[in-house]
């Protein structure tokens, strides 16, 4: 099945991609390899969620806000190539998450991106990955989350 | 116009470019790829700027720091490819600001590189982006920032 | 000398390579590029170490764990590729610290990495890297590494 079948599927809907708010781009090219920005989750109920992991918010909040920010960097990934279904690998994910110092759920917070990847993409959603955690983000964002994709030649 | 017309016209000088101070490169290349080592800002009247944004610096400070960064990544570039004008793509950066907890501008730090590199590059320069706080960054330095290039075949 | 007969004369044993604790990989290859996922330092005495540089663990201690998390790294890369023989360079690294807000010798400890690669791989092990000191890691780890190398063409 492809991923915008996949995607049909699921009954998910992608947000219209969240604009760079500076001099950058959401993504860049180079031969076959796309790197998307990092993108923070999607707003909820109209407001930007901002606080730490392991002290505003727990792990599944994580988790949630993780497959948030996929689904952003997924809408990138649509709006720079036209279809998902262009995608031949998602390479590599790096999770930043914003986090107390004893914050150790890292992995099961960025399985909320590999789990949406994988769910749409299949074999091909499956990608290296490493996750940390800083002490600040913009804006206070709980998470933010960078990908490399490999396309498929024109 | 060329980024070394655009150098000139901007009257900026490159600095030598940092040395690498282990058993590493300021530079790899792979394929029409450049990987240059993270950067930190040059050295101000003689001494290397030690702090954190939101305590012993302002957004403004990290904004002119973040420039001085992209100074010396031009620089490496320009050592490793003999000439700005070899490189196609700024492709991706990343940022990573030693700030406090409660730092909440790493985009408006982080402008200072990119606006840098779309004065110099223009097109060419517009790249994906990622910005992260750090608690703490080699001899206390306020940021580091790294690139990725894509440089015209040979 | 081939980074195998290296590998042989050092009498470094290679580690089984940690497994993914998620719905990711621990190696994706694109064209030329293969990435690694982060990886943590290997067990000692059967158990995974946990703790800030600067506060549990010194420097001395974290270039031993650099070292660790270089053959955990070094590991995936033969499994991914049957011979290390097949790597053409090491072209980037990225050091990420779980330290304290103080901690200032991040390069001293990644050298723990750049020098285990440099002595397998000899010219083909200088890397580009970056070092970060992240406020938390999973499960408490001092460090994680992730890499990208080039292989050489099939």
């Amino acid at each position: 099945m492809s991923a915008e079948q996949k995607l049909r599927e699921l009954g998910l809907t992608l947000p219209s991609g969240s604009a760079p708010a500076a001099n950058y781009a959401n993504a860049a090219r180079s031969g076959n390899l796309l790197f998307i920005a990092g993108k923070a989750p999607l707003p909820e109920n109209g407001k930007m969620p901002k606080g730490k992991l392991g002290r505003e918010y727990t792990t599944a909040d994580g988790y949630r806000f993780a497959r948030s920010a996929a689904l952003d960097l997924i809408a990138v990934a649509r709006t720079e190539l036209g279809s998902l279904d262009r995608v031949a690998r998602i390479v590599e994910v790096q999770g930043i998450l914003n986090a107390t110092d004893y914050f150790e759920e890292h992995p099961q917070v960025l399985n909320g991106c590999s789990d949406l990847l994988v769910e749409i993409f299949g074999e091909r959603g499956i990608h290296a990955r490493s996750v940390l955690g800083a002490n600040s983000l913009r804006g206070g964002v709980p998470l933010v989350i960078k990908a490399t994709l490999e396309i498929l030649p024109d």
